[in-house]
């Protein structure tokens, strides 16, 4: 039977010659799974277009959230202060990290359907005594995607550490990490790489990570300790998804038959194209202006027809094999829809036709 | 090409029809994937022969470290005083958690092939103003195995809560969970219930569990949030790994065929037999002195003798399909091999052949 497809922010449809790749158990401590380490670490900093030993990946356990979390409680020190730019529920997360730690922070918020601005955060970082400045690079919640050199610029001008979460981008979307002058690039197994969850990882520019020795708040999270085990023997301090490992191996390897993260954007943004194209001749309205959409998810308005119920139109769609994701706006109702993980213009017609009957069928 | 046979403590061999549960996508958000965590929690709690409402199950993404952190960094309230008993490697691991938090606690140590002594404990309890005793179970530094009942009544009379780390027994050892007046015990996907690994779990006291309310020192380990986003609709609050969840539920399927943990415990305790049996047979010593040995894994000093190198004999057993473990004791050189997992007698006899093959080709 064939497998629902997943036009969600992840866990997505993966290959099925990923999903074999799990048919293997590994012994986390065996030479052949600290090959499979080694090679998704130098993979990682290669399709980045960054090396080591200016630059070092870390892989952590958990889901993305788990990456983000070991960066905010491991770079700020005791007396560091952080600036958190936010337009999302994937900010206000990074908000309630530093809450949780009393991490000394501000926040710039801005509306969700509107990226930082810079000038206003040059005031903030020109009045404050800032150490460290961290912001979502495509905000899942809407699907808007952040600019970030002019960020970068500004860390740089003020000698402050930049924090990029790059969650639901990075692999799928050109990043130019030194252009951008970013520190912590933040990503996860089960994103663009088109692996599947279970870990998240985490590219450090190397003095950005030394400077974190000995400031962790938290033992599993402690993203210096992780990197020194990772490096002392190639093992991981404590167990790996092993298999979740061997997946991302064969996810990158493909990642780079398509193309690489050019060939894959060109892709994600045809499907959104697509989508973008269809959903409005179905006369479906986006939240957000084309200027600032991203190419990863989409956020749509829920049509303000009587017939119109979620939940009937998601477990429709679901019955025809598409599974599509709630909204999570603050003060708006909405769906989203996906349009990353091995799914190609063809997915995102059947798709389309599935919503075209459903909303017939519905009568809005 | 037959994988490797892990003796290890896990990553373990599991079954092809566990991994092959993998050979699917679901999405984190629907239907079907809540389906399987609502079975997983509550089978979980079925084999543990515990129920709902006074008992809570709570998944963790991660290893079984971040399960155990999350109850460590959950549990203690802010003046609260944790007691550690510690023989090996994952009692200190607690105290390090300890440390990180700044929590109040002591350490009770004992030496690696002795458990801690009730006595001792009483008398720390009855001087000291102690709120809660941690210990692991099967330490898998050595592979002791620790009583739990006789501190379990003294955590009963002394009105403190009793934390265990059974990560490498639970599923494969009978625990009474009740009798030993357990408040939270944890173990993880990849050990007895003989999954993949990915996430830990944690079984909690109702009202053990309510009183950690707001008190988490992070985020993503936060074991009251947890459980009250798993039981508000059913879902992780941030991504789980879902293929290690559906290889669980088909674990845990399988745990049942079998005869549920009697069973299992029947057949782990056969292959620690014909290990220990075969092993002194060839010579070697034994660590651990029979009465205080459990049936998960086992420590063999190394042979004293001029041509027994450990590389080699790791490698030369790897070449015959067979992965051992490296030692962790903190004084002795040794090695360590694990009865768990899909291994069955005739398993153990192949790994004893192939350790006479590589003892007479090394020459010691």
């Amino acid at each position: 039977m064939q497998d629902k497809w997943l036009f969600t922010p992840g866990p997505l449809t993966t290959s099925i010659t990923v999903k074999e790749s799990m048919l293997h158990d590994y012994g986390s401590r065996d030479h052949q799974f600290v090959e499979t380490v080694r090679f998704i670490r130098a993979e990682l900093l290669r399709i980045a277009s960054v090396s080591a030993p200016l630059w070092q990946c870390v892989l952590m356990q958990g889901s993305g959230t788990f990456g983000v979390e070991s960066v905010i409680s491991s770079a700020i020190p005791p007396k560091g202060k952080l600036l958190l730019l936010v337009n999302g529920a994937y900010g206000e997360r990074m908000a309630a990290m530093a809450k949780v730690y009393g991490i000394d922070h501000e926040i710039l918020s801005f509306n969700e359907d509107v990226s930082p601005d810079p000038a206003s955060v040059e005031k903030m970082l020109s009045s404050g005594s800032f150490t460290h400045l961290a912001m979502v690079h495509s905000e899942t919640t809407s699907g808007i995607f952040n600019e970030l050199e002019p960020f970068g610029l500004l860390c740089k001008e003020y000698g402050i550490s930049f924090i990029v979460d790059a969650m639901s981008s990075f692999g799928g979307v050109p990043i130019d990490i030194e252009k951008c002058n970013i520190d912590f690039i933040i990503s996860s197994s089960n994103k663009c790489i088109e692996g599947v969850p279970g870990f998240s990882f985490i590219l450090c520019r190397n003095n950005a990570l030394k400077s974190c020795e000995g400031q962790a708040r938290t033992l599993s999270l402690d993203l210096y300790a992780q990197w020194k085990g990772l490096e002392g023997n190639g093992q991981f301090r404590f167990t790996p998804p092993t298999h979740a490992l061997l997946a991302f191996r064969r996810a990158l390897e493909e990642l780079e038959a398509e193309g690489g993260i050019e060939a894959r954007y060109t892709r994600y943004r045809e499907n959104n194209h697509i989508l973008l194209q269809g959903m409005k001749a179905l006369g479906f309205e986006a939240y957000l202006p084309a200027e600032r959409q991203g190419c990863i998810i989409n956020t749509f308005r829920f049509p303000a027809h009587p017939n119109f119920h979620f939940h009937t139109f998601y477990d429709e769609l679901n019955r025809r094999n598409c599974v599509i994701y709630p909204g999570k706006l603050t003060r708006e109702d909405c769906f989203r829809i996906g349009n990353i993980g091995r799914l190609y213009p063809e997915h995102m017609r059947v798709l389309l036709q599935a919503i075209a009957e459903v909303k017939h069928q519905m009568g809005f």
